[in-house]
């Protein structure tokens, strides 16, 4: 199955790189969250609250895991290309790839859980939703 | 009126520097939201969790200014020394000095509003509370 | 004198924001530190690293404040317009407004000084520099 | 092989939490890249400056991980447990255990590659650096 993929572009900012003068490594992790939001927002069409809303859901995080192979630095621009890996009942994996200059500098996937916002319980995630990240074509 | 003084110290990390290798200016501001919490938990004796519900209250920020004097490096060990500057009826003043290596580093002031938590209105604060700041002595 | 004003959306992201779900105040000044850079990307057509390179010169904060007057949610697509308030020999100050739905709901300022990569002591802003941000008509 | 394992308490702050109100992910890997510079800390009696000037060397992060089990919320206090996994020739890993009110909350691992400053390539961990990780009997 091939899923929608979401691509972006980021500068990197001074404040989200060490003294190293590289991106800190926590905040890669910010990226692929903000990332992951917009993939849901492309998909769906719906702001990240709108889609909480009408599905009375949440996705936390309950494993994230990155590969870093090459440095970025302040002042790159990166393209960051998200993706479903899979779907489960509840559960699904996405996946990031960031490139820097045209090369693989990092990929990392995040898992997470489908739950009911109020009481915080997996639920099975709607096949409308699942629907909406299949490629047409 | 002298105020309760709170003392901390803070190591500099790693991901708190910038690629000049000097402490990253939004991350002060974390620093002193943070001694804020602290010194509230040193004069009252609840943590920002247990103030809240106690109180029914908040305490948002509604302005924050901050000098910066003498760079602070990543290893660096800091201290951070908190009071109040001011209590009006509703809203009050937190200053915080951060040292280091016994040299004024950094200067700050927050102005903060005593708020109902689910009104999100301002309202008095408590005489207890702000007797639970005045130095004995 | 009227000086160049950069215009930027910005959507807030979960991860900006604190558990009232609003932008925690740290983030502020973040974003403000990111608006400076771009102001000087539009004013010079450089980025920050090119503009490091080519002037041999960096710019630390020695002073930030902000003024909270609205809160902005997670969700929101905030307008930043950023602009400077006064160029003086070596220093200078840079303004933001944040707007939220139409409405000013963040000011800040910032006091930066041009300092010499090398030394880190103050230097003259060069004329050049200053010309690039007349707004010409 | 035993090695040192070195444990910090730490309490959860209001700007480390999201607007469900639990740490938000990427605070997780900034915890746990302190908690290794604690750890080497602990282990060879320098701080993390001292230690790249000692060994002209530095310890880029390489892959990171993490499970995320239990929910921790502002205010409370958690422990870190840090150790080594793995030393091999140029590289590591350090294993984190985040537990809350007595319960394992997050797990993580990093690997990292050891490299001299200069160049930015690996190069062997010194003799003296893995024996002091190794715990007396």
């Amino acid at each position: 199955m091939a899923y929608l993929v979401h691509r972006r572009q980021l500068t990197v900012e001074w404040g989200h790189c060490d003294p190293a003068g590289i991106i800190f490594n926590s905040r890669f992790f910010e990226y692929f969250d903000w990332s992951t939001a917009l993939l849901f927002q492309a998909a769906l069409g719906l702001t990240k609250p709108e889609m909480q809303a009408t599905y009375d859901a949440d996705m936390p995080l309950i494993d994230a895991r990155a590969t870093f192979l090459k440095p970025a630095r302040f002042g790159d621009v990166v393209e960051i290309a998200s993706t479903i890996g899979e779907f489960r009942c509840s559960s699904f994996d996405v996946q990031h790839r960031l490139s820097n200059r045209g090369e693989l500098a990092a990929e990392a996937q995040e898992t997470r859980v489908w739950v009911g916002r109020t009481e915080l319980k997996s639920k099975p995630i709607p096949d409308e939703v699942v629907e909406c990240f299949k490629k047409s074509g």
